[in-house]
């Protein structure tokens, strides 16, 4: 009897607590949002009594539309439902009376840089990729290795596989790097990595390998907030030495950190690297640079180099990528979206390719540089890892 | 000159993506908040033209204080000031006409239970535990483990210490439970863990330690969004499965895989077993149940075991005491706040414990039942840990 009375005040305490800090807004334990109906359409609500005009702001609206207004009821419930959704992972956030406002009622959030949003997942297809399902799950890493060439310790993720641990078994290893906005949690937190990894892993779909996720900006040691740099506000402009060619140079470091401190196969058969955007860049140069290091190649909207005599891994680009080629690897993979910015990029980046008779996978898919894209190159670009030869089996 | 063109068009195109988003806050990517001032006072700042009342609603303003206004400028800026804040890390939301808002000028914030609220930190004395310095850092890893008592797969939070991969030496564990609102990621969030481990162990003021943090929820498999039950509202309701004693029960699973698995000191002299409220609670009873497996126990605002012949581990506990004391142990230790609603339950646990000269070590704090009280702790306990003995010198 005590202790269920012991249960009951925990219980209460609890529930008080977070109604402490919530005082204002009292129905707020009752409100599901969104509400995701079995036609796959969405319900978001929000409790705003006070509010003169209430939006949804979301990549789950129409394409062309901004925002879509909520509906507000006598209780002071907004609310609007969207039509039924394709299945995908979707953002979104409210604005109130212009303010940007998390939904409350729920926990599930992301960081781009400075952006904070929502989001949700309506399942199915591709997006069944995302989902946490029940099913042997890799872990995840974050930990922090040290650079000679850069000569300061830095962050990274690494996802090994399940049954990493049990087994005495060497993975092979990709190595995927985030873009412009990005950091070390980019890709597990914006690309579902290990999510899209776990589901392929046991679907058979591709083979069980070692995920390395690296802090593509050298001028930065980790992600924000994970430094002595403390609680700052995250801003883009501040990281534009990612294009100075240090992040390429220094990768040797990375490589053997893994390689000593993980169980890999270490070889170029069992090397794939990775990118998006500037990490599509980092990708380029540096398969270019050790041109005998990694057999798989991916490039996700990326951004393409431009001869540099001054950065010494920008430099006589056209003799490194006939190396490359001479030197042969088994895929070149190349994805971009119908309206990326970067798109022309991208096609002189293919006839430069061509002239050389380099040759390339090309992948295009609909939409621009978006974490939508970059989570369907992974998806796709993945399976074709690591494929056995037949003088291996 | 077409680099620099890229490298622009890159930040033009980050700044716009953000923007699209968030297209009513024009003035949003000039406000810095909170600013921390030289004399630890912090302005707090919200662009909201067409709001009527924005409040803050923080545990940095005096006791006894809800809330603090806001006052808005000609331009629909809304700030205030706190006086000097104590070091400490604190937490808070803006009230904007009743609605809950996450400051979207701040991307750092916690999730409790079912409340997301911004953090900041006031740095000095022991809140420098709770900050990144530049330092070695330890490195962190969710990871899943099969429980066979269970029968299930369930995940928990691994931190192992600065230099763990490059040694080849065994650490002691901690382990380190959570309470009733948490889950495998609170002692890391909300609690710290990785900081104040990285500082104590930098300053040599603790020894390396492996701190093993899994969830002490049995009927569900891992934190809300990580398991296949998809993104739910979280709700302390659902966890009562916490007081059954299952927890308890299926504890040797996690020592076992633990010490399968990591390089670790694998004796009484060298597992550590501490926990928050309902971690207290099952802190006292692993301890108890299986007494000769921790020489060190940490009860942090616990909650505290009643006699129940019905659950095994909850039988017999005066016995499972005597044998405790009697087979011996180096550290029983007990944190608790001087309001914290749990107070006269601690009183009456060290009683029994005096009755059967059980030794103890009391710590007793201001303030309640809260994570504030719960880093102070874990950073009082961790520098007891694993002292050697005499004969081990």
């Amino acid at each position: 009897m005590k202790k269920i009375f012991l249960i009951s005040t925990l219980l209460a305490l609890t529930s008080a607590r977070i109604l402490a800090q919530q005082s204002l807004m009292p129905d707020r334990n009752t409100i599901i949002s969104p509400e995701i109906h079995d036609d796959h359409s969405v319900t978001f609500r929000l409790f705003a009594p006070q509010a003169k005009e209430v939006r949804l702001v979301s990549d789950c609206l129409p394409e062309g539309k901004n925002f879509e207004d909520l509906q507000k009821d006598e209780s002071g419930l907004w609310s609007c439902t969207v039509n039924k959704l394709n299945p995908e992972l979707y953002g979104y956030t409210f604005s109130v009376d212009g303010v940007k406002v998390i939904d409350p009622n729920n926990v599930y959030f992301i960081r781009d840089v400075a952006n904070v949003f929502n989001i949700f997942l309506i399942d199915g297809e591709r997006a069944d990729l995302y989902k946490v399902n029940d099913i042997p799950h890799g872990s995840l890493t974050k930990i922090w290795y040290q650079s000679p060439t850069l000569n300061k310790e830095r962050r990274m993720t690494i996802y090994t596989p399940p049954g990493y641990e049990s087994s005495k078994q060497n993975y092979p290893v990709l190595y995927l790097l985030h873009g412009m906005g990005g950091d070390e949690n980019a890709w597990t937190e914006l690309g579902r990595a290990s999510q899209i990894l776990d589901n392929l892993i046991a679907r058979g779909a591709a083979k069980p390998m070692i995920v390395v996720m690296p802090n593509g900006h050298v001028i930065i040691d980790a992600a924000p907030g994970e430094t002595a740099d403390g609680f700052y506000k995250p801003n883009t402009f501040r990281l534009r030495g990612g294009f100075a060619g240090e992040m390429e140079k220094s990768f040797p470091d990375i490589i053997q950190f893994v390689e000593k401190n993980y169980r890999v196969k270490a070889d170029k058969a069992h090397r794939a690297i990775a990118g998006l955007s500037m990490g599509g860049l980092h990708s380029i140069a540096i398969s270019a640079n050790y041109p005998n290091t990694f057999d798989y190649i991916g490039l996700f909207s990326a951004a393409t180099p431009q001869e540099n005599e001054k950065i010494e891994v920008y430099h006589n680009l056209d003799q490194k990528f006939k190396l490359q080629k001479e030197n042969g690897y088994q895929l070149y993979w190349i994805g971009m979206g119908k309206t990326d910015f970067l798109y022309q990029n991208g096609t002189l980046f293919r006839n430069k390719l061509d002239e050389i008779d380099m040759k390339y996978t090309y992948y295009e898919s609909q939409g621009g540089h978006t974490w939508r894209n970059w989570r369907i190159y992974l998806s796709e670009f993945a399976p074709l890892l690591f494929k056995e030869k037949e003088s291996e089996k």
